[in-house]
């Protein structure tokens, strides 16, 4: 079930069988020169979407397709927002999605620069519970759609060399699976980007002159995607139904 | 050109080419018992996709798919921004794009109840240079699509009688063109819903009890929809040219 | 009865007959060569004492003299806030009056440039109820003076030329009225100033040298005034009235 | 000079002879039985305009009417902001005078419950210059109006008991000579209030139960208020000239 | 007790006996060419870890130790917070102290820079309290070191003249006892610093160039030292004895 | 070199040799039954000042001895910032350090809750640069202690069943080298506490009644926490070393 394509009724219906809702977040920033804008939240939206797909039951919000990402400003076409915005985008999507009875929000994240900050918000919610003493009636987990189970052993098995951490043939299969109409090729040089610190965007190009961090992207193919949409889907049905069950200690 | 499906050094061609961009913003809310809860941001979304389809030269960023919408949290599903929110991230969106350079931001809103926020938001962006003392060098436009020139005409020949103010037959129209096989039906009572002020959730719940206002959504048709999505991408492309060509004074 | 000029125990007396209160609130900027900079603060101030001085039951607080007006920051003398800013300052006038048990808070506005941010306050005071589920139990209410009934039709019947947006010669007359040692003339070139967008202040100055915008302030007139004023505070009586009378629905 | 009855050319004449404004700052809360709600406003305003009329070259700004007075919201009528409120609007009346050029902003208060809030403010607007390295080009001064040379003495002498520290004598002559017809009369029991620490509203009504802290007020006379204002005005006038010649280390 | 050398239980088992703890509070920040940037907040830690040795019956939270120093930071090793930093952090403070039954929180100051900002955070979280119409269920007092009852008329007997406002030889004395191995030493000129007044860094570099105002610290010594910080604990006993029995009227 | 025991000409003179600072960061926080409550903030202090003893050329900030700890608000003795008050005030002291021409600042952790938020502060003081284009002319690090080189390995060779993740017997055989007299013991059931997720503070303390995650801290000992100073404090100035040498690209 996508919350966007329903009605109100609909998700009122919903809700008298499951409180818990997938959210897929990620950022727009740049993917090196063969990379889509969109990667990191189209990946999690993908995998959310075909899961949805296999199991309509499965509630999933829509995306949220800004995040933290300041260190890709340098390159055309990155949107960001600070982590001050972004803990307080978060935090209204909770309260509004709590607010209607939810008690299980699942952030599938397709960005690692979002963790830390998403995590704060995590802590900047929670606390508005633990200085009221009284117990949050919800509970919110984040999971990067990569560390869903079995998948970055999959993405290892299929590039074994030049994984890297940014731009990854990964990622980037998982969009040509999807917008394979979409598929952009260049010459890459050096063929495994370089790797290092992430600091402030200028300093970001200095060190990554393309965008890449460690990864040979180009290794990527519409079949991989296909293969690691398939298995993030499978195992984001299982991870979301462990969640739903979760019982919180003395409730 | 949709942003999130290129590459950045394709931005960064575009950007050699021209200085605006729009963005799609909308709200995920209630839209009576027919309508989409993405109906807000789908609309916009939708007309600007139609738009980059006719002319492949007019950009357009990823979708703001939350807006301002508290007044309709008394129906499930419905996310929203704070305004104090809803302004910190527009800002930073703002932020990011005249960054990479563009100077053009224009705003296809698809929700009313953003319309004093984003405003609001302009004037906290503005006042950084007022203060300052500096020029600012970038432009920020917001447009309803209903407002675009020729729609609002378009939308009462299609529907003289209960248009009304939300979920009305256009939006719900422009839905279903873009998503046929969503098309929801409902007994609705009475046919015409009522009218009254805004205020908090539960007031307007008591005031509009299925989330309507003196609409009638059951008059929406997929060819309504398609008339009206002609129309809005033909002066959307009209309207963004102006704006590209508009100069400041003693710039 | 005017709130500044009276004790907390008449207050108090007052709060056992009405729940309604008027805040005159404006802006202090330029309004072209001849006009005060106090203007848009002094018309609803001088409106809504003219009012209280026709029918002493009507409250009214101090005037909240200081609005939105970034773009007029390139005139000496403009003193604005941020809306941010703005915002929050509302928000702590509205908590005040509604903790004495004030349940009506009419708003007359003076300054066009407030509207969008005092309606986004309206909204982000309101959602802290939305939020938490309760009903808030009181009404906000926003009226320029000038769309009090009858006044515009008023203003544009004495000047039906030039009327204009900024340094309107209804809004200086209004002054002209009330402080009648204080009217000042100029040479104005062109007689009717131009019109255009706002954006920051140093674009504003650029397209509107002078200050004004579309209009020819030379026609205001103490008698002029005098009308508008008289006029407008009956309008405000007849307007609180109604709004003191208004039933939240379901309460 | 009084900036909001002055046009904008009036004040960038102004400018040109002098660099210092005068802004009265106060608050509009419960004075006991007898006082004005507006008093702590009202009185630097009574004074400030006096100076004004004795010498029209000294320019005074509108008068900033609402403060910190969160102590006092247990009485009908009082007005409060927070702290962090107060302070932002502070910094944005700054901002406003010192982009136009002002470089002495005097701020005249009449709210001892201002001046903490107030002295902060002054430090997070010169930590903006610290933390940057730069020098701050202006100059910031509290005064109350109480402490203006030779005031406090008067004071003691008109009203050598029962001063006390809240709806004092002093103050509320001074509105009694401004605000003739205003005057109130009330049996106050104990002649002479009680004292005691400041802390919540609720406490604050506990302790002092009609508003008053250690005053007896009903000594106040319009004759005694003439006093105080005359003696004030020309002390004010005084030390805004010392304040405009006071030369800047180094600069 | 020192509060970060127990563990819970034992806090637990305190909060039976106590509801009081004291907070030394203090900055870091240059104090002339002989005192240490830690001086300010040193000394309360010294008085009150002192006092706990007197009477272990005595709650000593941990050293809040960067305070509000803006006009220091042109001398190297300067910490500060700007004031809204500072009002959050306190603020955070007492709310984790009070969430566990603390009612008597008492913040023995060591920075007169402080004051202002402590002052105006108590009134920021009074507010609270007041705007929702709740009692406070706690108190807060600020009380400077040498305000301590005593102790100002001993630091005037062991420096009665060159005592000063910055950098004294009362703190620096103070600290000189309890680190005796950390006494510097260097040629003052003059040797009775200037005074004037506080604004910025720079105009602080510029009024006082090697960062005293109005003292001569070369008086300090370790044995002077010592019988501050006798006095200063015994009267701190006291003083928090005569705070832990205050009585809130009407509760 | 402890900065807070040093002048600020010392300061000024250790900035001519090095342009780095270390700050001990950590958290005040519950350690179960026999842990003190400053064990978070007290290790990274003990390790760095032993690392300056070793090494007086390593500059120490004072300790940063208040985190986010929100998750253990309910055992008495907690205090914690929320998370976006944590991530002001690291900012300030960030700015305050690199004001005074501090390039390299090496925050040493104590505490795993504080590295999200840590790390969202450090992107948002980044943010500012990249959103300007501008090159932050700084870098900032975080390291727990337990990260340092050889450490972890140490301490599970020294406790390889029952380390855990809180209240650890490496941390409190820590504070016991430090501190051999508040030695503490108590009956502990479990021997080994349970682990799980951490949410909101009543939470935790249903999942983990006396403090402990997974951590039998019974084993710690002085002897133990003598060794991992050591070596914490031998890697640490290797580390620091390290950071310092390091060269921003294009600089």
């Amino acid at each position: 079930m996508l919350l966007h394509l329903s009605s109100w009724p609909e998700i009122e219906g919903q809700l008298a069988k499951s409180r818990a809702v997938v959210v897929p977040i990620g950022s727009n920033e740049q993917h090196g020169p063969t990379g889509l804008l969109g990667t990191d939240w189209l990946c999690p939206e993908i995998i959310a979407h075909e899961a949805e797909r296999l199991d309509p039951s499965l509630l999933v919000a829509p995306t949220f397709n800004i995040g933290m990402a300041q260190h890709h400003l340098a390159f055309p076409g990155t949107i960001s927002l600070r982590p001050s915005t972004f803990m307080a985008a978060i935090s209204d999507w909770v309260s509004s999605l709590t607010r209607h009875g939810f008690e299980r929000i699942y952030f599938l994240n397709g960005h690692g620069g979002n963790v830390s900050t998403i995590e704060a918000t995590f802590a900047e919610i929670y606390a508005d519970w633990s200085f009221a003493e009284e117990r949050c009636p919800f509970m919110l987990k984040l999971v990067n759609w990569w560390n869903l189970p079995g998948v970055e052993k999959l993405a290892l098995e299929l590039y074994p060399t030049g994984h890297g951490m940014h731009a990854t043939p990964s990622e980037i299969a998982v969009t040509q699976a999807a917008y394979p109409d979409r598929i952009k090729t260049a010459a890459l040089e050096p063929k495994i980007a370089p790797t290092g610190p992430i600091r402030d965007a200028l300093d970001y190009r200095a060190r990554f002159p393309d965008g890449r961090i460690g990864s040979d992207p180009l290794q990527a193919s519409p079949e991989g995607g296909r293969k690691l949409i398939d298995a993030s889907a499978q195992a984001l049905l299982q991870d979301v139904a462990a969640f739903t069950a979760e019982v919180q200690p003395g409730l």
